[in-house]
């Protein structure tokens, strides 16, 4: 999206592989550049028709090929009779985020996400931080998946329009952000009730795996903790829902300038 | 679990598979009847062992086969070593909730689900329902997955707990509802900012599918229409996700008893 070609990007890997019509659809809606598409044989139609049409506009090269070409392409066994090649994923820039929050003269709200393995989680992170309007999600280069094709369907295309910054370290970019202004609330089972937390400001929301929560090191950063509340016995909230309503919370104090 | 116990049930189907470990230690601590576990050849280790001896502890036969007979019996794939021959799935009824809340002075807590036809979707939102402390989840008989081991798995074991309905007809099951001052509130995109509606008393929250939203006459029955705002353009939200954060802002009306 437009916002993404102001950033400087930092290159990573070789090649990326988009499979599946929703991902390749989104790809080409957000005019991502894409080397070359690979449509399966034989009359496109519905969706299909509108991907080649679209690359056709664009000037994007189309090889079409048998389904089993396509099947031993694929990453994810889900390629849905496409698979576009494009340049690596371009990730954001922390320092260009944040001086475009204040070009626009906007609080930062970012996303930090400690250790999400799980595509679809991370997909669906992704998406909803951008509904909620949040500025863009950090990850870090170890210890998380990248932005691969199961994450871009499972963000339903956010992947392409969202800011997503790669850290060497949470930590350290988290004191980086500290020095910034930004608030770290870290989202953990034994925190604050999340109704009763001080929300407003820049803030970062960050979000640590199901099973484990988040880092020590990185809870330790945190400036506060909170918690959503669980009213059943023992039970819990999937990652990305919980990431959900957290930053929806946030959503909320901001809509109605509440702290 | 005991709750459910209590209730009237029906019986749907002939027999059940639940696959996985989460999915079958769920089974075994809830105290469901389970016929018969199969398990893989071989020393059992980690959560299998943990499952076999509470099998054996409750009496219950345990098959010792090849992992490609599992294979052959597997549903979803993913049996992890191990499969349960369960009866089937025991849906309770909407009536016995209803009488269950009153007798705990508790005002229903609803959650009707109109055409979720991912697995996925469906368990998360059972998981979230039951940590919202929801009272039970209603489902058409037809137009919805039914409870298989991929639902039970997405909801961490919640299926297990929570009781779920199911209707022959969504929008008959809506008109008995309200007849007992239960207030049909749906989540739609068109609708109120939920933050402004009324979320007070008796209420049922229906969530339609991400692709359609709410079917029309379930729409027409529908006291009001609640959306989740979207700061970011072009930006949507995951079934799940949109439920969960519906889901949890009736949950913080009722802690702090706002209207």
């Amino acid at each position: 999206m437009k916002h993404k070609n102001m950033h400087k990007h930092e290159k990573v890997e070789d090649e990326n592989l988009f499979e599946g019509r929703n991902a390749v659809l989104e790809l080409l809606n957000a005019e991502k550049t894409i080397h070359r598409l690979f449509i399966k044989d034989g009359e496109a139609q519905g969706s299909l028709k509108v991907i080649f049409a679209k690359a056709k506009e664009r000037g994007i090269p189309v090889t079409f090929c048998p389904k089993d070409k396509l099947d031993k392409m694929s990453e994810t066994g889900k390629h849905q009779g496409v698979i576009a090649l494009c340049p690596p994923f371009e990730y954001a820039s922390l320092t260009q985020v944040l001086r475009d929050c204040a070009a626009k003269s906007e609080e930062p709200f970012l996303i930090i996400l400690d250790k999400i393995f799980d595509p679809h989680n991370f997909g669906a992170i992704i998406r909803t931080a951008m509904a909620a309007g949040a500025h863009g999600v950090i990850i870090p280069k170890r210890r998380s998946v990248g932005i691969t094709s199961a994450v871009v369907r499972a963000s339903a295309g956010a992947a392409g329009h969202l800011p997503i910054i790669r850290v060497s370290n949470i930590s350290q970019a988290m004191d980086a952000m500290k020095k910034s202004g930004i608030w770290m609330v870290g989202a953990e089972t034994d925190g604050e009730i999340i109704y009763d937390a001080p929300l407003s400001g820049p803030i970062a929301l960050i979000i640590g795996n199901e099973s484990e929560g988040l880092s020590r090191l990185v809870k330790e950063k945190c400036d506060f903790l909170v918690s959503i509340p669980m009213i059943g016995s023992l039970a819990s909230l999937n990652a990305s829902v919980a990431a959900g309503v957290a930053m929806y919370e946030v959503v909320r104090r901001r809509m109605y300038g509440l702290r």
